[in-house]
């Protein structure tokens, strides 16, 4: 699941960026979001990004000193994007409850905004480390910590097994959300949910999120009811 | 999981990639598997393959007709390979020790092979789904009905809860096979996996497996025993 950058207040952008009005930013950021979504970092020229905009290729400098920044913004924006989408999980102390809340939300937000779940592959294959090296902890930290916590505290309260460890049942739950998020990211991924799920299946349908919500609840409260 | 081309009569190269010895098909493949697994899809320049291997640029061309041809090659290369060491994994009809073996052999298969897996996580993004789209089906579909036979008999038998849906269970459990497989091919993942184990965990410690499959042990076998 990919969170919250820890500290919003790294900025990618030239000082310059803030002069121009809010909707040209957006439209710099939209833009430049469609274009590293649909064509991967390496393959995305940003002089074509420029000229989609209407600007030149020296105002984009002026406002990103180079692609690398441009594309590190675009990281920075899809994460605080869906921080503010993670805030509406109101507070829960149940892991199962959690669980359910942020498989749900994590199929909005791919639906919602599949540039920005794109892009986010791209950014976790090894081609791109030399970008996503410094990135994964401050994307990944403070979803961890969340389960986490909220493991050791239903573990307390009954709610789930007490012999469980936090990390391990954190880490299980959390790739089951990230393979999720996926199969609604990439051609690759619908296409293998549609294998294992059956051609037929409504991807849309709650039923998928209902069975992986069983298939995590089953395990965490075996033996005690 | 990936696993096994359906028709291995498939062939990416021309006939004259033949009529060169065996040592030097190996050479021109492992060259091509390190360059789109360093570089990705996109940055691979097939010049540099050609001159890494030593031999013309269009000597290349009369292998492959094209980059595309070189790259499907590869991970028709790398199924293949996978498929071999996934028929070390004896018949078994109980899904619970197939899970097992599956998520011991995609980490041998990740350690031993990083680049295949590498070049994999390439191919899921969506920048790439013109050549992924017809290779998904391919490359999934074997291990998904492998999954949900294995399921469908373990209800029969009694190992596991008779009211799974095999196919739900099947995505479920290969979800998390694909996540390990991933926490060893990527600087990310790896560092991802940290995040949430722990920065002393030992990757190649057993004890990462073993919660996984007590994970999803305890949630098939729920209320049976």
């Amino acid at each position: 699941m990919t969170t919250i950058i820890e500290n919003k207040r790294i900025k990618y952008h030239k000082k310059t960026f803030e002069n121009i009005s809010v909707d040209k930013q957006k439209k710099v950021i939209e833009t430049a979001v469609k274009h590293f979504a649909m064509y991967g970092y390496d393959a995305t020229n940003i002089n074509n990004i420029a000229s989609d905009v209407g600007i030149s290729i020296g105002s984009l400098y002026n406002y990103f000193a180079s692609k690398e920044d441009l594309f590190l913004g675009v990281v920075n924006e899809g994460s605080l994007l869906l921080e503010k989408e993670l805030s509406k999980i109101d507070e829960n102390e149940n892991i199962l409850i959690f669980f359910e809340k942020i498989l749900r939300l994590s199929k909005e937000f791919a639906l919602n905004y599949p540039e920005f779940n794109q892009i986010y592959l791209n950014l976790t294959t090894q081609n791109l480390s030399h970008l996503s090296n410094k990135l994964c902890n401050k994307i990944e930290h403070i979803t961890a910590e969340k389960y986490k916590k909220l493991i050791k505290i239903s573990k307390e309260k009954g709610y789930i097994r007490a012999d469980l460890s936090e990390n391990e049942i954190a880490f299980c739950l959390d790739n089951l959300v990230m393979m999720l998020q996926f199969s609604f990211a990439s051609n690759y991924y619908l296409e293998r949910m549609r294998t294992f799920l059956g051609e037929n299946v409504d991807i849309k349908d709650d039923s998928i999120i209902e069975s992986i919500v069983s298939f995590a609840v089953n395990s965490l409260t075996k033996d005690i009811g």
